[in-house]
């Protein structure tokens, strides 16, 4: 991946006269790694994209992956909490699935430390898909005569419907969730027009506010880790400002939740930056309802900074340059159980 | 529309000596009709696609039009009665989405006179999609900037947000969710091997006994009527059956709920026959799990005719050949309310 130094020119143009410590920007790669034992093929993609939209693989037949991680939004359900089977809410906002195919682990505690992994959660959970086992859940599937060959096509003539091949596809068309060539994609690839001049004051104000200290790396989820590896943050930083009790911050002890070491409360993985302007409310329990509002807390709670209106108003632009392409995608055909339900 | 008799040949072949009765077989047209006041264009029908599958057009950002008519399944859910908001469940089994352009009313008891009327109903349905009116919606939808555009895209440059012209994008795409050439459809077309032996035997079957008294025409939803205008036919009409009882039957009203007038009682519309393999459990309750049981007692308690096993299995192989070919689609993106959510 190219990395481009900020481009003093642009800034020069737009009235900006000091440019922030040097500084690269990446572009947001067009195609993600795929683990050793899960390569990526269009007929594993395939397979994986029904699953993804398949609601049968949930206790009601009402809930798929689709419904919280929507990929014809910005790939979460723009709730607080995301509603399960039976209308149950979950303990925390959904987190996007597009580009988190660049994240090292998943969830906001890092608790799963692959695609696959994150993918066999969500199913089995009470309060969100709702199935009692993955059992039942490949029961279920094989009772839908097309998931056989499916599952065949994408994995081998021998293959089964099994929990690891069906978490196994779904993380493959999750791979394939990228959207590159956004306004700042452009820029840091040298399109000197392609943010505007308050995007590009705003860019400056995020890096010497300190919010690069976590949010670097071409997604903004921070640093280069290997895959299963988390690279953890405590949020909030600063306890005592006004925001922490008023959003409720402290009530989630995040990480500490999954490892139940004291020294993880309130640990979280950086979140993906990329396409937050569509993925409104905001933090692990979307109590914040605007993106203002979130930088507003985020440079208080982990920076310790009082940012000005205007400050807050660039940052806002700049994430806004974060909002890339959506690649266009067919609906799938999701095979029929002929003249049967399998749902209650 | 080509009608075609039945192919003599084809039968013969397959062994079946007997014709039934002059009876004419039409195939599905590949377009539908659109009213005058709502002429189909490409741009709203965009629009249309669009609304159909924004959950933000519930109170709870759950629920779309597509959750329970599922265009990626047989245009419904599966399900005996629908989930809508918060988990609740409705009082009927939702129909499929899949050529209900051919149909004259809307509803199981035809309470809506077209599709436009239709689209209106299960946005402000409380156990629905649960949204408290219409200009509620209207509000929500103002609220999203993209959707603006795309209003004065489809309708003009002066044209708002309004009830009236989502419930035309709405109708609009639903009026090119259409499933041509199934077996059935190139078998009337003059294509002899496109249905099995069985199929054809089955076809006869259903014939004979008398099935097409009510399941006529292209979709096999009844004769053709003025748009707006129903056709309703007493179900059960035998209502000594132990079917009756055992599948509950007498009690919903169906058509009597809406006009309050007891001569109504027990009288539904139709249900349109294209794709029934695929929209399982059966019936305006959804009481019935499986097809060959909903053939058994349609038999019974329409037509007091106890069919055997081999009548059954070769109806409902012959309700296999219309299941049609699904245009592919893209998937919408839906507009985003940048920096913000409109959702609880």
């Amino acid at each position: 991946m190219r990395k481009l130094p900020l481009l003093l020119s642009a800034l020069t143009l737009a009235g900006v006269s000091t440019l922030s410590a040097a500084q690269s920007w990446e572009a947001l790669p067009e195609t993600a790694p795929s683990p050793a034992n899960n390569p990526t093929t269009t007929e594993k993609v395939e397979l994986g994209k029904i699953l993804y939209f398949d609601p049968r693989l949930s206790s009601t037949g009402t809930v798929s992956c689709n419904s919280c991680h929507n990929v014809m939004l910005g790939g979460e359900d723009n709730r607080s909490f995301s509603m399960g089977v039976h209308g149950q809410l979950g303990g925390r906002s959904a987190p996007t699935v597009w580009n988190s195919a660049f994240n090292s682990v998943q969830f906001w505690d890092g608790r799963a430390d692959s695609l696959e992994a994150q993918a066999a959660g969500p199913v089995t959970a009470g309060v969100e898909m709702g199935m009692k086992s993955w059992d039942d859940v490949v029961i279920r599937l094989e009772a839908i005569p097309g998931y056989a060959d499916l599952f065949k096509s994408a994995f081998g003539e021998k293959a089964v419907i099994s929990k690891d091949n069906a978490t196994k596809a779904i993380a493959a068309y999750e791979r394939t969730l990228i959207t590159p060539n956004s306004p700042y994609d452009r820029y840091a690839k040298g399109d000197e027009s392609a943010m505007t001049a308050q995007q590009i004051k705003g860019l400056n104000t995020f890096s010497q506010t300190g919010c690069t200290s976590c949010h670097s790396g071409a997604a903004f989820n921070g640093p280069t880790m290997p895959a299963g590896s988390g690279f953890y943050v405590n949020f909030p930083t600063f306890t005592d400002s006004a925001y922490v009790k008023k959003y409720n911050l402290l009530k989630d002890k995040g990480r500490g939740e999954v490892t139940k070491n004291k020294a993880d409360d309130h640990k979280y993985k950086i979140p993906v930056l990329r396409n937050v302007a569509l993925t409104a409310p905001y933090f692990h329990n979307g109590s914040v309802k605007t993106l203002d509002e979130a930088v507003r807390v985020m440079a208080k709670v982990q920076l310790n900074k009082t940012l000005n209106d205007q400050e807050v108003a660039d940052i806002v632009a700049f994430l806004g340059s974060l909002t890339g392409e959506f690649p266009e995608q067919t609906m799938p055909r999701l095979p029929s159980y002929s003249g049967k339900t399998i749902t209650p």
